[in-house]
């Protein structure tokens, strides 16, 4: 098991001396920059320092380290936009990794895991799918697997699967029961090689954000024939083991983008204090002070509640709620850090002489992907009111 | 020592049996409701129950709670805007009580400090001056002590007293060395009897909020000669004191203040629960859900960044960003969640049939009282600039 | 009919003089001014400066300004908490004069809007109910007027009535077909003197605003009994006219607060052009000026969406759309303002020695009378998703 | 002069043919797109329609439309990203236009300002620099144009020069007097062909906007020799020109990105009609109902402020403050509604699917471009201190 102050220094140095010069150079587009074959030569970079895959399983030859271990690490990792991918601490792979090992039998877990974790392939998680199927409301489920005499054929459509493209395998969720609308139950989890016939893998989506290796894409499932044994965790479950992948995975977000964030933070405080205007210093101004100040409080604030979800889920709790308040808070949070600092960065700060605008970019989606705030707000909400209402 | 966890369950009984009704009948006006005749009955009710002090000494008769342990007791007795002042953990006396407690001389507690935690007495702490003296920049202070042959002669101006009518005595601070301007030393603190000669207690200065018993006044030292054992700590040394006692102060205002913000939530959430428009429960329409969700965000960030910055002062750090961070944060989100809770609650909500007006009138200084927003902000600003600049 | 600009200056120079020393001296709350006795005085010094009734028709004594023309007049009024009351155009009276002067019969006008307008008697509007009454959806209308023979028998409960207390008409919606919930369409507005047996005026409703005389009262109709000729406009046409009603009401409202919002602002504003921290003038102080520019910015944008709202008034537009619009913004708006006043002004801010403390008291409600911002805001939604969708 | 109405249509009914489907195939990417040829041919289909360069004089083939009248033709061109540059209204040309209308003499007007105004050339506007030089705050200009004796030497560096590649000459802001730092005076404005010796356009530097033709470029001049006829207006009045051209630049800008925020939010409307989640549709939510009837209400205040700040300028005034209070509000507004809009689209608004996230990439520069809201409010502030301040 590493040590987890040792991890997050070895993480900072690497990510500064080897991770981010690259990232600076292409602006942080992950295919321009080389795509896969860059993040082997990375992962192997990282692997030397000693600091690979510091999550995963002991067992795997991973680091081990719990959630509130983790937290530092994956942040310093996250200061750069290609440090999770050069510690294979990326999404999707990182929170497949983590629902395989909760759910995974042994033979799934040599099979998928082992190397998924060495960084000798890549996986994908499919859900997601074009309207009216599985979005926001993941119980919109459409894809369907239908019981044959030999397992199972998934038939459907998804779209928005990060890094379908180049991956070995799919983690697709498919209904094996009940019908689109119905709540909790009917879905089941597939372990699915990319090469399996009739799985396709489409167009890439365009999204504004260009750090994830392998895009969002399209796919399509017809007649994808899986056997049994596929099945990862039980059946009809699937909706219960996205939780178990989602809860861990957003607070893993959470730590990466906390470091992109802080990232535009310290740049723009570096910016502000060089650069003088109406006779002072940018950071003596008041508004500026106001903006550095607010960027300082909600890093703050977003730690804090990362911490209280990281501790709920390493002590074994679901942690629906804390994790779901931490992740609207961030999301909401680092985006507004991202754009106080471009806009201390006057006309720099949306150019790609700075890393703020790209910073800005990538994080903008974390509002929406992983459930948008909105839908995580519902949850919240009724949460509270039958908690309050029942206490009365 | 007192348990915690039984201490917070036994408070939440005691004020929502005993104090909450009181406050409700007289709008939280607690002049109207009996001022210092009620705090004396309050207060043998609590002694009964266990819970009186909780914070205080254990060798004057305290519960001895840790800044941790303490928070969810606080939270608890801030539920009733009178529920403070029942376990003799109301500001300015709690804060005093600290101040002495690290800073007083074995007779100065005894003295002092004991009747104080016991309630046999209240006290008031004398920084705040009228314009241009000491008020969001300390350092401005005007009150001078002159030294005399037998002591010290105090002469200035105070106002904002808190607690001030009907004291038994104060901290006062004076200026000792330097002039008014001069940042972090000359000041010096006095402990001075209300019944010294010169000492007079003005008007009250008629604030929105109606829960301090005692007011906030205006106060006049003439000629008020004290011997030097009436300096508390070193002399010079006030302004250092004075962040000792304001650090652990400004956590506690949160501690309070969050049980207030949490009943105006809750009251909030069970009246729209029981309300219909358009067909739908209150509760049930979105934008009732986002303003619950979003209280509930900020009570849950709130708490987190309160736990932290009790943590560290628990391990005996001045906790100077910590508190700064969570002040700030606490003041403007407590605000947020009692103004959203008055929209839920429509009409009612701005009336004196509910609590949650009241609350959000009680809260409001807040933002401005130990400390406005704006001169925490400049502080956590400037110190991160130093921070991120140096380490550059 | 009087010149507005004349008027309006006029008006200020009345307000400053005579009205604002009163509303201060009293921190704005009317009762303890005099209540009826003051409103009197007042209106017999405006009316001998010729600008009383600026707004009423000519016909009856009143300036007959338009809508636009009016809005300078009203913010000046409105810059004393006194001024509406002062020069005749506070609410209820003033919906109500606009109401009769549009919809009643010669009779109905001669016998209700002369001596409503000459200031002789008050009145107040009837909607209002407790849950599951009329409220934010005033379709859930339950007070019902039965036909008998000699006319019609109304049976309800209201509350939140303004100025009940000393009126001698009311406007008193009823339902007179339909049910509940229905929308639209059922309801009928009746003039009812207060004296008509069976109304009673009950007990205030305390809320927080203390500005308008006769108070928010409950009251209750007992078998009142009144003749065909009680009804305003037509049978089963209330809900239309509460519309008439409310458009130009809400930009009355919205042109008073205006001018309180203003006091506060430029009361801030010169407290903090006079007084230092940190070695500069508080105006000096970059996160200061932040707040003025906010405040003048506000203020600029709440004037432009009134007058557009204005325009389409005065050329015979309903102007739901443009009303609703410049109601929740400039309620939203000016709330704004008042609490950056309180938080430039220090404690001064949270007291009655400034008059900020009361604005903000003052002004919260208006987020939810006359139509809570959650229900305009999901009217103009609605409206949107219509035009939007029938235009692609 | 063409009708305002007609033209309006006009303009929509071309922008949504012929404009939309280039800027959706594009991503809203001009050079991607085809640069200036692209701009030839949509110049020539505009000038067909008849709705070429619709503000510019009427005496070189320019439409005539005062400001107010632009306003709804411009905000139909920008509901495309290219439709401004169609018609010949794109910054910084048009901006240059107005300033050459107004400032020009008589041979300049006739070199300069007719092809510019027929499309025959572009034009740039060199006035940014890198720090130390002139930015946010142009006082601090570095560029000097020295005395010799057959005109004038430049010599400096630029910066962010919107359009710069291709451009055919360039407004250039050069020191003639006095030294950086100094307030109002000392810059003189001279037109230079961008054939002129010394004269060089350096790297673009890639801006998250890339919608304008010719990006934005580093420019550097080395004894750039000019006659005196080159200098435009008078010598040393330069920022007063910069003046005269911001207030109606800042303006036109407005419109442009009014359109683009108007398409992203009828974009997200439509989108979120058709889709459906937790058995309604998203439009029917609280939560989106509130985004869209907050666009609704940014939408109108924008357009409210802008009219306001027309009705100034074109009556003749300067509009100093009008034009900042408008810019401030609008850039902060729009970007709301972009930002919303992507929200309301899910996954899909972070893509290139829809236009929302390349409008929120374009829309994000305008509160930092034309002065960043900072220096606005500042200028603002300091206004508003005096007028209250000097009114006491």
């Amino acid at each position: 098991m590493y040590d987890p102050k040792i991890t997050a220094a070895a993480t900072e140095d690497f990510v500064r001396e080897v991770v981010l010069p690259l990232d600076d150079r292409h602006d942080g587009d992950i295919e321009a920059a080389g795509g896969d074959r860059l993040r082997i030569e990375l992962q192997a970079a990282a692997r030397q320092r000693g600091i690979f895959a510091p999550h995963a399983p002991v067992e795997f030859g991973g680091g081990g380290l719990s959630m509130v271990d983790r937290a530092a690490v994956f942040e310093e990792a996250g200061y750069s936009l290609f440090g999770p991918l050069a510690l294979n601490i990326a999404a999707p792979d990182e929170g497949n990794m983590h629902l395989l090992d909760h759910v995974g039998t042994s033979a799934q877990r040599e099979e998928f895991l082992a190397p998924l974790v060495r960084g000798e392939v890549r996986s994908g998680f499919a859900m997601t799918e074009p309207s009216p199927g599985a979005g926001s409301d993941p119980s919109a489920l459409t894809t369907v697997a239908s019981r044959v005499a030999d397992g199972w054929l998934i038939n459907g459509r998804k779209r928005f699967i990060t890094g379908a493209d180049g991956a070995s395998f799919f983690i697709v969720m498919a209904r094996t029961s009940g019908t689109p609308g119905e709540h909790g139950h009917g879905a089941t989890m597939f372990l699915v090689p990319a090469t399996t016939e009739g799985l396709d893998v489409g167009r890439h989506m365009h999204t504004q954000d260009k750090s994830m290796v392998g895009g969002h894409c399209e796919m399509t499932f017809t007649n994808v024939l899986v056997p049994d044994s596929a099945i990862l965790g039980e059946r009809d479950l699937g909706f219960r083991y996205a939780q178990v992948r989602l809860g861990p995975a957003r607070m893993t977000h959470v730590m990466r983008w906390l470091g992109a964030a802080r990232r535009a933070h310290e740049t723009a405080v570096v910016v502000a204090s060089e650069r003088r205007a109406f006779g002072d210093r940018l950071v003596d101004l008041g508004m500026v002070q106001q903006m550095i100040a607010d960027n300082e409080i909600d890093l703050a604030a977003t730690r804090a509640l990362l911490l209280k979800a990281c501790v709920v889920l390493d002590d074994g709790g679901r942690g629906s709620e804390e994790t779901s308040v931490a992740k609207i808070f961030a999301a909401e949070a680092l985006c507004r850090i991202a754009d106080r600092a471009q806009q201390m960065c006057g006309g720099l700060g949306v150019s790609a002489e700075l890393p703020v605008s790209r910073i800005a970019r990538e994080l903008r989606p974390f509002r929406i992907y992983d459930g948008p705030s909105e839908v995580h707000r519902y949850s919240i909400a009724n949460r509270a009111v039958r908690r309050i209402t029942e206490a009365k």
